[in-house]
C-alpha cells in the first residue's frame, strides 16, 4: 500500500496528523551502530513546526522515543520502532473539511481511492507523516560514515541565490530561518514569505542537495538507477513537482560536445571529471563525483484566502484555510530532502555489499 | 539487482547489446487478454534503429517472439517471455572501448561496480536493453482499455514547439521523423539534428507525455505516489536528467492563490478542475484529470569528435565515437516514455484492485 | 531483514521481550473494515502468558493500543500500528545469559549473525515477538468474511487424540487449558505437562489446523503456492520443526490410485472430492475443499534442569532455566497458528483480486 | 504472480510444457563467477526425463543456452537468461484434458483461478517448469564455494533405507536409477516402482537433504527464518506434501531434556553440539551444524488406470493417464531439492553480506 521504502534498509512510516502518534519502523538497519534518541531529535527539531516566524504556529515538541531495536546504545539488527506522540491537535479547526474537497489538497483523491479519510489535519496526507522519514533518515546517517548530505533553499518564487562555488556549510544554511545560505538572498526570501502570508498567500521554490563522499559503484543499472530511486524518493515528498540531476533541464539545451564530462586525473592522480553535468551518476551508478540535484516544491495548497470549491455532495461552496499552516514549506523541507537522500544512500550501500565476495 | 520493475505487474528485462538476445519476462499479467506478436511489434518498430535519416544506421529488424504465457492468442496469467535476437552486431567497432572509459558513458561506473563489463556495444548499458521495456509496455497497453498514453518531442536544444491546446494525435506525432507534432518546429529540429551530426555532435531535448482516461484513485500515498513511481520509471531510462509533472519547476514561481486548481463541475455535472497545475495527481493519487509530465534527455554521450579521456591504466588518451549511434535519442525515446508510463499505470491499476471489495 | 510478512497485506513486527514495547505495523489492510482494540484483544488474550496452571507465570495483561490507521471505528487503508507495552519484566533473571549460550536457544546464532544481542528474556527471539503477529492476524480475520480458521492441539508427546469426524468447535477447543478438543485426551495431556514441569522438563507436540470457506483459486502457482506460503508462515513460528498438508508424510506410503482425490458432485450438484488427501490445494491453488495441515512443535528449550553448555569465552559451564517459561508452548501456540493462517489467507485474497477484471 | 523466488538472488521461471521454451532469468547473481552452459547441463541431465527404465519415456535432451549475463566465461552481474527449447511434444495426447479435470491435478484449480489454461502437457503446472529452477540452482552452486548440498531418496512407500552414519556421497547416490544410496534398499525400491507401473499405479516417498559447510549466521529471524524459506522452497515443488527439519515430527515425542542439543567443543576446540535435533538452525539462523531436512512427495497423480472424474460441464466421466509420465517422481526430484536448497542458501548468503561492515 506504499508505506514501505527501500529494499534492504526498509522504512515503514505510520500515523495520521491527529491520531495518537506518528512514527516509523526500520527493518534492515545493520547491528552495532551507536544510536540514541538525541541523534534523531536533532533532525526532528529541524523539521519541527513552530521554529520561526515564517513557519506554522502549530507547536509540537515532536519528542521521539525509540521503542525497539536498540540495546545499551547500539542497534541490534532488529526492527527499530521510533514513535512521536501527537499532542497539540486542534481538531475543531478541521470539521468543515470532512464535507468538502479543498483545492489542490488530497481530500478528493483519498475519498476516491479509499472511500474514507481522516479529515483532521489532513490525516495521513499531512506533512506530519514525514516525521517518520526524518527519524529514519537520522538513523541512516548514523550508518553512513564519511558521507555528507547537504540541502538548502536555492530559490523561492523568482528569488534565486547566486550559484555557490563550493557546497554551503551547515552553519551557513542554518544561519537564517529560510535555510538559504546566501544571506542577502535569504533576507529577500524571508520578506517575500512574510508578505505572501500577510496577503493570505503561499510560496513555492527549489531545494538543491549535494551528496558528497559516495564511493563509485552505488546504484543498480536499469530500473533501480541511483537517480531513479532518488527521483522517486523526492517525488514521494508532499508538494514536490519536479526533480533534476546534474545539468537537468538546462542540459537539454547543450550540445553533446559541451555536455560530456571529460575524465581527467586530479593532482593526486585520482580519476575525476572536468565538469559534473552528470550530477555524479553514469548509467545509474555513482561515479564518486558529488551527486547534485534539485527538487521543485509547489506553493502550499492551504491559503488564508477564500477559494471556490465543491462539496462532497457536488454542490459549489467556498473554503478558506483556517488551520495553522506554513506559507512556504521549503525551509522545513530541507530536512526531508536530506532524510530521503540518506535513505536512498543507505539502501544502495547495503545492496552493493551483496555482490562483494565474502 | 535492479532489473525488475513493478510490484504486481512485474517486468524483468535481460540481455546485452551484442549478446545472443535481449528481452523480458512479465510476471503478473492478468489472464484472458488478447495478445499477439504483432501487437508488440508495432511498438518495437517505433523504437527500432535505422528508421530514418536522423537515427543510427544500425539495422536490426528487432523481430520479437513470445516464448511463453500465451495460448491460442490469449494470456494465461503465467509469465510471458518475449525474446528479440541480436543480429546486426559489429563487435569489431568496440574493441578499443574495453581498455578505456568514454566520457559520460557508463564504462567507468560498470567497472567500479562490477569489476567486469561487456564492452561490445555498451553491453547492458546499451539502449538495446529498452527493447524489453517496450515489449512489456505493449503488453501493458493491451490490458489498459480506455487509457490513452501520448508522448512527443516538445523541445530540442533551444527549439521548442508552441504549447498545444489539445493532446496531439498519434498521426500528428508520427508524421515527421523527429516525432514533434508541430510540423514547422519539427522541420527546424530535423535540420538541427542533421547539422549537429554533420559536425560530429549530438543533441538533447524534452519529451512531454500525457496519460488520459485514468480513473481517480490510482497511486499509493506516501512512498509509492503515482508521480514518484512515474519519476522513477522515467529516470530509469538511459540519458534522462530530469522529470517534472504539471506545473513542475515553473510552478515554483507561482503564488499558491494562482497555482491552486479550483474544483468545478463541468457541463455534465462531473467534477473537474479549472486548471491542471497538479498534472493529474493530488497527494500521490490520480484525480482523473490528465497526467501531464515532461522528461529531460541529455545530448547523446557518443559523439564523432575526438575527446580526451583516461584509460583503465589511468593514462591519458583520446577516444572518438566510431560505432553507429543516434545524434539525438529523443525521437526513438518517445516509445520508451510511453512504454514506461504503461508499466506504471498497469501496476497501479492492479494494486488498486486489491482494496476493492471482492 | 526478515521482519516483514506478505506481499499486499504486509505485516512488520517489532520489539524485544524486555524493551519498551512490542507490536506491529500492517500496511495494505483495505479501508472501511470495522476494527476496534477489543477485536484484537480477544486473540491477544488467548496468546497471553499466565492464563492457566500449565503456562508461564509471567503475568502480562498485554493490552493493545491502535496508534494509527483507524478512524471512527473503521480502517482507513493507511498503516495500522498496534502497540503492546512490556510491563512485567524481571530483567535480573537474565543477567547470566549474556555470558553464555543456552542449549537449543538462539543466543549463539544471534551472536554469530549480529555480533550483539539483547539477553533480557531472549530479546527479539522471545515468543513475545508473536504478539505483533496475533494482533495482525486479528485484523486479517476482520477482513475475511465467511472464512473459518480453527487450530487445536492434536498430540502432545505420545498422547494423541482420536481423529475427529468434523472440525472441532471453538468451545470444544477452549474448554480445557491445553486446547485439545477431545476432553479425555486433554486431561491426559494436562497431567503429562504437569508431570514434566514438576521434573523440570518440557513437552512438544503437534497442532492441527483447518481453514474452511475458502474460494477456489487462492494461491499462486510455482514459487508462491498456497501451501508453500503456509509452510513458510508456520516454520517462521518459534519452536516449529515440521509442516505437512493433507496426507502429508503418511501420504508418501500410499499408492497413487488410493491417494488421488476423485472429483464428484455433491447433493447440490457442486463439485467436491471424495477424499481430501490434497488438503485443499491442487497445484498450489485452493480447491475450495478445507485446507488441512499440521505443525510440529519441539519441546520448549528452556528447562529447569541443569545442563552443560559453553560460555562466550568458549569455556565449559552449566545453565539452568530460571526465568518464567512455558513447559509446553502448544496451548498458547494455537492462536499463533491461526494468526499466521489468517495472514496467509488475507494476502492471497488480495493478490487474487489483482487479476480479476475491474 | 508467484513466479519469482528470492530477495537478492532472484529467479524468475517461465514456460509451459508444450510452449516454445522453458527457462529462467536470474537477477542478482554476483559478477565474476565462472559459468558455462556445461555447468548447468550437468544438473539438467540429472533432472531430465528418459534417463532410466523407471522414469517417463518423454525424451527431451533439455539442452540449455545462456542468452545473457555471461561474457568470456564469467558472470557480469547482469540478468542471466537461460533457455531450454521444448522439442519432443506430443500435444495430441492431451486434447481430452482440455474438457475435464483430472483427479489430483491442477486442471480444476487453474481454471478456477485464471479462467483459462494451456492443457497441453499440463501447461505451466507441468514438472517441466522445474527446468528453470534446476538451471538457476546450478548457477547458485557456482557462487557457493565450500558448501555441499546432498539429497537422496530415503524412503519409497513403505520401503526405507537404514539411517546413514555419514552423508552419502554423490557416487553412492547416483549408482542406482532410484537415487537411494543404500543399494539393497534401492533395489527393492526399483522393483516396487516397476511393479506399480505395470499395474498402472504410482508411488510416493521421502527425500532427505543435508547442506554442509554453511557458516553460522545465515537466515533472518522472525518471518524469513532459514527453515521457513527452506520449507517454502520445498513446498513450492510439485507433488510435495510435507517438510521437516532436524528431529521434525518425531521430535515432538521427545522431552526437552533429551531434545536439547548440548553445546560442546570438538577436538579442535571449535563449538559444536552433541546432537543435531535442531537440524542446523537455531532461532531461524544457521548454527554451522549441517542443515538436515526431509521432504514428503505424494504418489504421482497421473496413473494408467481408469478413474472417475467430472467434466468442465459438471458431467460425470472417466479419465485414464495416456501421456508419458513418471510412476515415481522422487529419483528426478532429488535434483530439484538440491536446486531449491542452493537458491535458498545463495539468497541468504547475499542477504547476510548486507549487514557486514564494508
Amino acid at each position: 500500500m506504499g508505506n514501505i521504502f527501500g529494499k534492504i534498509f526498509t522504512v515503514t512510516t505510520f500515523g495520521e496528523s491527529h491520531g495518537k502518534a506518528v512514527g516509523c519502523v526500520i527493518d534492515g538497519c545493520p547491528p552495532m551502530i551507536e544510536l540514541s534518541e538525541a541523534d534523531i531529535q536533532v533532525d526532528l527539531n529541524r523539521r519541527r513546526p513552530g521554529q520561526s516566524e515564517i513557519s506554522t504556529q502549530r507547536n509540537e515538541s515532536d519528542t521521539c522515543k525509540i521503542l525497539s531495536g536498540v540495546y545499551e546504545g547500539k542497534t541490534l539488527g532488529t526492527p527499530i520502532c521510533i514513535l512521536v506522540e501527537n499532542k497539540d491537535q486542534h481538531s475543531f479547526d478541521y470539521d468543515e473539511i470532512a464535507t468538502l474537497w479543498r483545492p489542490s489538497h488530497a481530500d478528493f483523491t483519498y475519498d476516491a481511492k479509499f472511500g474514507i479519510r481522516d479529515p483532521r489535519g489532513g490525516g495521513r496526507s499531512s506533512a506530519r507523516e514525514t516525521i517518520g522519514r526524518v527519524a529514519a533518515g537520522a538513523v541512516a546517517k548514523k550508518m553512513l560514515k564519511g558521507i555528507k548530505i547537504t540541502a538548502w533553499v536555492e530559490s523561492l518564487n523568482l528569488i534565486s541565490m547566486p550559484a555557490p562555488t563550493t557546497t554551503p556549510t551547515h552553519d551557513e544554511i542554518e544561519q537564517t530561518s529560510v535555510r538559504c545560505p546566501h544571506k542577502p538572498t535569504a533576507e529577500k526570501m524571508i520578506e517575500f514569505i512574510k508578505k505572501a502570508r500577510s496577503e493570505g498567500d503561499s510560496v513555492g521554490g527549489v531545494i538543491r542537495c549535494r551528496i558528497e563522499g559516495l564511493p563509485a559503484g552505488l546504484g543498480n543499472p536499469v530500473f533501480d538507477r541511483f537517480e531513479a530511486e532518488l527521483a522517486k524518493a523526492m517525488l514521494s515528498l508532499p508538494a514536490t513537482k519536479g526533480f533534476e540531476i546534474g545539468s537537468g533541464f538546462a542540459g537539454t539545451r547543450m550540445l553533446g560536445s559541451r555536455h560530456n564530462d571529460i575524465f581527467v586525473l586530479d593532482e593526486n592522480g585520482n580519476l575525476t571529471t572536468k565538469t559534473n553535468n552528470a550530477g555524479g551518476v553514469l548509467g545509474g551508478i555513482t561515479s564518486s563525483r558529488p551527486v547534485d540535484f534539485r527538487v521543485a516544491f509547489k506553493p502550499t495548497a492551504t491559503i488564508a484566502k477564500e477559494q471556490p470549491t465543491v462539496s462532497k455532495k457536488l454542490e459549489p461552496t467556498t473554503v478558506i484555510g483556517k488551520g495553522r499552516h506554513d506559507p512556504c514549506v521549503l525551509p522545513r523541507a530541507v530536512s526531508l530532502v536530506e532524510a530521503m537522500s540518506a535513505l536512498v544512500v543507505a539502501d544502495f550501500t547495503m545492496r552493493q555489499r551483496t555482490i562483494k565476495e565474502v
